[in-house]
């Protein structure tokens, strides 16, 4: 397809999904929630359809060179299609984020000001892999009144169709317009570019998935982007840290699951305390088998450390293996994360209240833990239901979006005839 | 400049800007709101210096091609610099937006979460024309605790570095980094672009200008956008509307200041109404020497009136010049509006709720008035203080836009030694 087509191409699906969440947005919350309970039965009820298309995906597996962790995330089972279902459940019982006033008072000429939360429009989203973000970033889209298009990889095209056809019946038992979701089924490498360029009829994109989608969705992109960039988390352990509390959650922040955004990358020990915390540490990390990489000054407290680079500290290992570095107080530490993190979540251990502050007021991430695991950083852990990822960005929404963070706002003037003098 | 060149030079003042901002992040409100005071005594204090520098951009007016509106708009007199102060005094008095809590509350496991207003980091703004921006700009960057990166147009050049220098020794006094406001002096046309793109040193940037300008900022951008296109605002005088409250409205909606984003373009008549009112308003605007173009219906109830073409529906004419049109009821007059409006601020008039919350739910603007005219559509109006501009993007702020729309969040965690399970 050239550009000129799939301009064509997206602008079809566009203004049908634009008409769609026009409806949307006068909607009640309950109509969009027994949406979403019926889509959770559809996709129960398509359980062997959702396994028989999973089944043709997972036979091309091989041929897409995909790694036997992409496979076991690619693959759909009844315990998976019953995790969907039940995320559609759960959020039919969340509070509908649309209505929601965020400020609302009175001028003093007596008009009447709100500023009250209202569906973004039409999302569209671009991810890899994972089928079950189908269902959860289009449940989320219809959760918060939004018109969603989804476009997943073509590793997983035949498991994302038996999805969105589920999630087709699931809107037509509950009558809301079929075009509220809509799936991508072609597969042509022109689309993505022409989504991110269809200002005025897709109002956001969201890609999900690794770094040579993000960029590429952000280059091309002439519409708004909330991007999902992995993370590189720190834990700081400050001069005035309790020994036993670093300890619990620095082997919890690297441990306790490796593979995922919120898990430590780098752990600082601040210089004051590293002689008597540093072996301690590195003992118990070692004893969960983790391979640790150090600064000269670590591997002159620790034997058989592996010397950390430059890259080191930019590394995202996603796996049993940790950068350990000794800073110069405080403000050493918070340059380092400035310099070196994501601006994901960033942790400290004291027990000192101004270092706490110091630390949250200058560290810039989208999450700051003060003597609590980095692996808190998430949706769920916030309280906030199901979460369309976290993001990186500053603008719009920081750190894990929810339902409400696809909402924008609408300001409500109410006057009894009032014109301006 | 090439484009290599211009992205080093970028880098060098965003850079610097950076570092400002990581300062500024960790000042008082109190600091920040004594130097908005030293800022205002600095531009009081260089009047003569700023009227020189004006003066040459004034004698290059001719040159630039500048409109009479234009130049009126350049010239910097003494009621404009002390407007220019006493708007920084203004924000100086006005509650800090950094440190506000957007939420705040307890976990079931006792983990404190608090989602709390921080800066955005570095802010870039692109405009044209008017020097009084350059002041207001960064003064509500400064306030929100943004460094601001500013760059006016060519035919404000002298103007805008006269103000530079007293906003810096402004900022000298109050002993704050002087890269918290950066002008660009360069006029080469290759650095916008280059800003543009500047993605990890520049978090936003802000386009206020002409069409031009801002489609190429938004064109080019690899950074967050907030767009501030113009008005084309609607009032919708509905079946039950108090006709002496839909003149009055209509009136001022269109008399009061027609050349601003927030004046109405296009009067909706509903045609329950249409023959008792339009006649009676087209009597009163054009007593007032409004130019009416109407709909085939319109011109039948009314004599002498131009057709309206579809170019009529899409005009801002920013003048003494009015669409008429008569809608089949509420929801024929919300497609018009969501047709051809440009989302910043539609009215209607009405007398019945119903009416009111359906059309409040299903215009997609920024503002929707209901019984007040398209006039108040202004942050002054709204309480917001000084503000940045209108946006009429729905991502991150949607309408008159304060210095609290130049603060992100951040989520911060507090614990005793949490670990997840």
């Amino acid at each position: 397809m050239d550009a000129s087509r799939a301009k064509t191409y997206v602008q079809r699906l566009a203004t049908a999904a634009r008409s769609a969440a026009a409806e949307l947005a006068t909607t009640t919350g309950g109509r969009r929630d027994a949406a979403l309970r019926a889509c959770a039965d559809a996709l129960s009820d398509a359980r062997a359809d959702l396994k028989a298309a999973n089944e043709k995906d997972l036979a091309r597996s091989e041929e897409f060179g995909l790694s036997a962790a992409m496979v076991k995330r690619l693959t759909l089972d009844d315990q998976r299609i019953d995790a969907m279902a039940a995320a559609l459940r759960e959020m039919a019982l969340q509070v509908d984020p649309v209505g929601k006033a965020v400020a609302a008072y009175n001028r003093p000429n007596g008009l009447r000001i709100e500023k009250r939360r209202v569906p973004i429009g039409v999302v569209a989203i671009v991810f890899e892999s994972r089928p079950n973000v189908t269902s959860d970033a289009a449940g989320l889209c219809l959760k918060s009144g939004n018109a969603s298009i989804l476009r997943g990889g073509k590793e997983a095209v035949h498991s994302n169709l038996a999805i969105a056809a589920a999630l087709r019946a699931g809107l037509a038992a509950a009558e809301l317009p079929a075009a509220a979701v809509t799936v991508i089924d072609n597969p042509d490498r022109a689309i993505v570019p022409a989504l991110c360029r269809a200002a005025g009829l897709v109002d956001l994109i969201v890609p999900r998935g690794g770094k040579g989608l993000i960029s590429a969705v952000t280059e091309a992109a002439t519409i708004p982007v909330i991007k999902h960039y992995d993370g590189i988390c720190h834990v700081y352990v400050h001069a005035a840290a309790d020994p036993d509390a670093a300890e619990r959650i620095a082997r919890n922040a690297k441990c306790q699951y490796p593979g995922v955004c919120n898990a430590m990358e780098t752990l600082l020990i601040d210089a004051a305390v590293a002689e008597a915390f540093l072996p301690r540490i590195a003992a118990a990390l070692r004893a969960e088998g983790v391979e640790l990489r150090g600064c000269p000054r670590c591997r002159a407290l620790v034997g058989d450390m592996a010397p950390a680079t430059e890259d080191d500290w930019r590394a995202e290992y996603l796996d049993l293996v940790l950068a350990v570095r000794i800073v110069d107080g405080l403000d050493a530490a918070v340059a380092h994360i400035n310099e070196y993190g994501s601006g994901h979540t960033d942790a400290i251990v004291t027990a000192e209240i101004a270092a706490a502050e110091r630390f949250v007021a200058a560290v810039d991430s989208a999450s700051v833990m003060v003597n609590a695991s980095t692996r808190f950083s998430d949706g769920g852990e916030y309280g906030l239901g199901a979460e369309i990822g976290i993001s990186t960005d500053k603008l719009h929404a920081r750190g894990p979006m929810g339902a409400e963070d696809l909402t924008t706002y609408k300001w409500i003037v109410t006057g009894q005839g009032h014109v301006r003098e």
